[in-house]
């Protein structure tokens, strides 16, 4: 036939652990989503249905609710380690892991009592091939604005182009992004805080003639400021903001009255690194939008 | 036939507003979702297509602009008595007028630059008859949780139940809440910052025997310090976090780890009133799940 | 204080019911999502968190599960009546109860095999006040279009109204439509197909002049041609098709191109009665929108 | 400094495009969400924000409805070639392209009107690199169930499984498939509706061991019917379905009544490819989920 399986893997997404530390009076509160994806030889289940290599995704969820009892939970980035490492090691077919988690960020508001804001969330990506790992961090749903300090002219005119040309328009976007550190034995979640007050202070100093140009602005900071980081891969729409047309009735408009449009937008997808940075191996694979 | 049209409203929905006030260094950025609704002697469109009543929906939004531009945004709250009272006034068929306004928070990161926590958003419903008008302000999306201080035992067991009993479970919710206020001249700012920390602040502070005694606490506690406000209505889903089993891996689990669940989730909808507030006319018609 | 508890209910909400009828070959699927509202006397539990009268919502879920396979399914609205009547006889604090489900619906693709197509769902919102039960249902999500045979003109003009008349237009909405009943021992799932049917028959056929046109249309052919149906609620969004603007391009547009677009969006909501149709009582009361 | 730009693309995203052929008196409705990305020499402007050589995302958002005008759309495989092509060779610093489209079913209930079913849509991701082009189609969201003929079992247990085996479950998944076309002068539309057939047809006759089984027999069907494809990716969650446990209530549950869950839920991932499948160059590069 010539029909072979190319590169799978399988596992439990979005399995959602809520952890309580209460060793102290002010409880510390921990909240993930975690998706575990296992790598291996796995030819049989998909030829034949035969399991016996096949650790349930069942079994891989209670794991991670085990593990938050046995080792508690730490940083995001530490858990992930634990658990890609716990799958490799200890089953003979699997032979890689990749372990996803999202932080759902509580802001507290009482030794006992939380709120969460929406939106924004701290990423962690972690592989494991059985001899190397990859720490691939980042955050998503950064939502910034703008409203001066950006330009866009100069670009080409073709026939299809009506857009005029602006010195000052609003910016607005929703960053995703992801960064790959060099090591493993860092203090993630100090470099977590520091890298992302660089990327929102780098947003908002920067002048700027295209969200290309904010997006390596924003990349090569924390490349500069942080040496444990080797790259940063952004995705940053352009959430476009139309200034009102009010000449039908007699006004004027100088800036202030802007329409917030949903779709289209901009999309910009780019990746700042250092030319010596160490490979990336799969760090990468299945990874949305990065790879 | 017998057969008559009966309620009836018509108007743009979700028109995105955005705007800049430039006339200090440090800008100010209002960030807002306005729906209109228009009521009145409509029938002729209904039952014929005679058009000659009915304000097109593009000029409401229009309106929405030009008003922005006009006279500026001010609290939410302002705007919509605006709004209501022009489309009421100008035009001889709308007899009412409903504005609705979600306001996206912005948090401050420079002077011209704002990020934006996803999630909880200000809220208010304007109505306004041609003589009386009712504001129902309120928030959406807040979501809040205490790591201990909840119980909930002494409920009737029937040939159903199987839940156990607990004295000390993670209370979770995501209060959706809607209050009116008795006039029109209010500080509407002051209020919502007041009133939301009040209704924080109770969330965090109250031992519960119920999610229904917060829920009431929260309401009660906002009439007690809020003379302006005439009723309080709020809507809460118990958002449940299961205990995790762990004791078939030979662990236990004294309150630390949980399972965050999706559906199914409880779901607590109240009103807490003043027995000499004023009546509420048409203020909660086609409000959705508060009527 | 003179602060009083208002209005309440309380269940269990999005209880996610699936039932497989294996008696005949060829299986059938049913795919309900329950949500469970009780009424009565339960001021004890906001005012001090005294739950004696306060059936578990967890153990309102395992009533519909344990019914599921006690009586099974059938229409959904008789196993909202089942369930509705079971929690007012069976506990003395409860005195009324709404029952909502929607129906999610399955394509046969084989004698066990189905797929969904996702979108548009039946609905029911049965209430029993111990006494009387009052049966709304519905379907939501409805999304269709007229590419011709809509027109708008004819609308005042004041010094907001850009918009130009049109005699030809695209018509698109997503239909939500509640039917109230005025029987209850009646063929529901029949019934329910015939009006689905004479409602899109309605909207591709009625020319229209106004979406309020078409949405009235809708509701008075129900009425119509169902004796069994008091009144209909409908809440239709147009969603707006712009006619993309070449001419920049040297292309004419002649009703060929268009843009789809998200927000703003029109929205009519409208009710249409037999004028001898029964009471409602609370049959709406908490039903979101439509109250 | 050795900070460098990698990889990059930018472009518009989700241009909702609505095309009428109104050429027969059956109209023909084509309703297409297209998204942009171009890739090449763009490196000044992310490093100095010399637009020059970007072409505008606002000048690519109209050139898709000037093509919908110009040539029409046709299958948008051709759309996306036509699209492609276009910006590559009309713009020196453009070196690659590519173009995403998802088009939305509507179901024809009349000449002129149509309803639209939720959920699925037919996908295509189309690469041009100046001189080769890849097209790789797809289909995203087809939800299928088999209430039978689905066993899992003879997997490893180690101290975290709890997992009891089965030898019949409820398999049911939303299907995410792309598949990659050797060549470009293809019936696309034809191409579409046979491999949809055919997996939605293997889905429900293969008796299935594990859901990794079932969709390797979906991609080897695939290919083994339509010589036209060299490889299939396939993204399947496994959408649990609990049976619901109602030994507390004296009633045994012969897989009839199941719990349907949201989260956590399994997720499969897998190739299948011919052996001597052409290179697929960047058509995978920022695909999410599948490069």
């Amino acid at each position: 036939m010539g029909i072979v399986l190319g590169a799978n893997q399988y596992g439990k997404a979005e399995v959602r652990l809520v952890h309580v530390d209460r060793s102290a009076p002010q409880h510390v509160l921990t909240d993930l989503n975690v998706s575990t994806h296992l790598r291996g030889a796995f030819d049989a289940t998909y030829l034949t249905g035969d399991n016996s290599s096949v650790l349930a995704t069942d079994t891989q969820k209670n794991t991670v609710y085990a593990f938050a009892r046995q080792f508690g939970v730490g940083e995001p980035e530490e858990f992930a380690l634990r658990l890609g490492r716990h799958f490799v090691q200890s089953q003979e077919a699997v032979t890689g892991a990749q372990i996803e988690i999202d932080q759902l960020p509580w802001t507290r508001v009482g030794d006992h009592s939380f709120s969460r804001p929406g939106g924004e969330r701290r990423t962690t990506s972690v592989t494991f091939d059985g001899s190397s790992a990859w720490v691939v961090s980042g955050l998503t749903d950064l939502v910034v604005l703008n409203t001066t300090g950006s330009e866009f002219h100069g670009f080409p005119r073709d026939e299809y182009t009506t857009l005029p040309e602006t010195t000052d328009r609003i910016l607005a976007t929703s960053v995703t992004a992801r960064w790959r550190y060099s090591s493993l034995d860092l203090d993630f979640g100090a470099l977590f805080t520091g890298i992302r007050s660089r990327m929102l202070e780098t947003f908002a100093s920067t002048h700027s003639l295209a969200l290309q140009q904010t997006l390596y602005a924003m990349g090569s900071a924390v490349l500069e400021d942080f040496a444990e980081v080797a790259e940063v891969r952004l995705s940053m729409p352009n959430k476009h903001h139309y200034l009102a047309d009010l000449t039908p009735f007699g006004l004027d408009n100088p800036n202030q009255v802007f329409i917030a449009g949903d779709r289209p937008y901009g999309l910009i997808e780019g990746q700042v690194l250092r030319e010596e940075a160490p490979d990336a191996g799969s760090a990468w694979q299945f990874v949305p939008g990065f790879a």
